[in-house]
């Protein structure tokens, strides 16, 4: 039984608001932005060091690292091509909108075509507060089971991407994928989804290409609009 | 930057009296109690399923098992001997002492010795929420990563016990134990720490001798003290 505490209600609204004025300034300056969410090592920052270099070939990348203590993301995010800023949250449990409005005050908008926020690692509180951002990325990883779905189905409902990393490793783990899509389908029917590795490579390029697709319908639009 | 904001420094106070109340009411009663803190998947649960049995042969166990959404945890808990308690927290991304206390009202404290809380898999929040047990245990597992205690120094700083889970997993990903453990040392210095696989069972034993020493301590405590 969930209780409607009306703080909470008050602080998701106003998040809600400059949600919306970032979302605003984002379409201003044609970026599209993805929302990584994830548990802690689930591999948010391998598939951004993964996904950067290939989309930086013809795009150009921010990243934005949502971390509670350290820099060490947004170093790996800059070490594969990105324009990267850190967000250090100081112990909060997810980013919310107010800490990316700054973020993307610190970012030359107007120069980047995608901007992958990396939110902080956390499959719970991140899906409460909405950033502004186009599209919600859900990292998922063989070695955290199977029962990931229906232990939490929030985050699975709330997002438009899942990808399911670390596939090397279903030989050495009790992972049934079957089970696992169908937890997934159950929650949200229309997910697509992506089985890939970042250790290996393995399945990376769809993703890619779908990010890139996400990238060149949103610009199409914004040109058809304008 | 940490801004204090007084309602949170309120809601906390208030926590940690009822987890004292907590702690007296499982002292009177002699039982030993374990808040298990982990991320999703690391292997909480599977740990519950592989000491449980072991601790059942001359310990009474009771698991109180945290979940957002399902009972799945008490179940595999209750089969693997426990007298288990499912608390779901419909949303809330950890467990807090009235919810403990509530759990506590549901069992037959004055019929076991140890007592195991499974806490929402959250390698952040529960690290706030005193719940009124003896130790805290904090289960890693391998694939997560070996950056780990420093990007999440708050739990590790807190925990009395550290578990690396999925040892069996070493030869497939990249995970340097050297590094993880002077993470580790550098926040906890006389953290006590155990390497073992859920899956294979290889080091459960001196984990699990672990908590029957603890057990055995406070009992012989609790005979001086009456």
């Amino acid at each position: 039984m969930t209780r409607k505490i009306p703080v909470v209600e008050e602080i998701t609204k106003a998040n809600d608001e400059i949600a919306a004025i970032n979302r605003t300034r984002l379409d201003e300056a044609g970026v599209v932005a993805l929302n990584l969410m994830a548990s802690p090592g689930a591999g948010k920052t391998s598939l951004i060091e993964r996904t950067v270099p290939r989309l930086a070939e013809n795009l150009r990348v921010g990243v934005v690292g949502g971390d509670i203590a350290t820099t060490l993301d947004a170093e790996r995010a800059a070490d594969a091509g990105a324009i990267a800023v850190q967000i250090t949250t100081g112990g909060a449990c997810h980013l919310d909108a107010p800490m990316v409005r700054n973020a993307l005050a610190q970012l030359p908008l107007e120069e980047l075509d995608v901007l992958v926020v990396e939110n902080v690692g956390n499959l719970i509180c991140p899906a409460s507060f909405a950033l502004g951002t186009h599209a919600n990325v859900l990292v998922a990883s063989v070695p955290e089971g199977d029962d990931k779905p229906f232990k939490h189905p929030r985050i699975y409902r709330g997002v438009d991407v899942l990808v399911i990393n670390k596939i090397d490793l279903l030989p050495y783990v009790d992972f049934d994928m079957r089970r696992f899509h169908e937890g997934v389908r159950a929650l949200n029917e229309e997910l697509a989804t992506f089985e890939l590795s970042c250790r290996t490579g393995d399945g990376v390029e769809p993703w890619v290409e779908w990010v890139r697709q996400r990238v060149g319908a949103c610009a199409t639009a914004a040109r058809g609009a304008s």
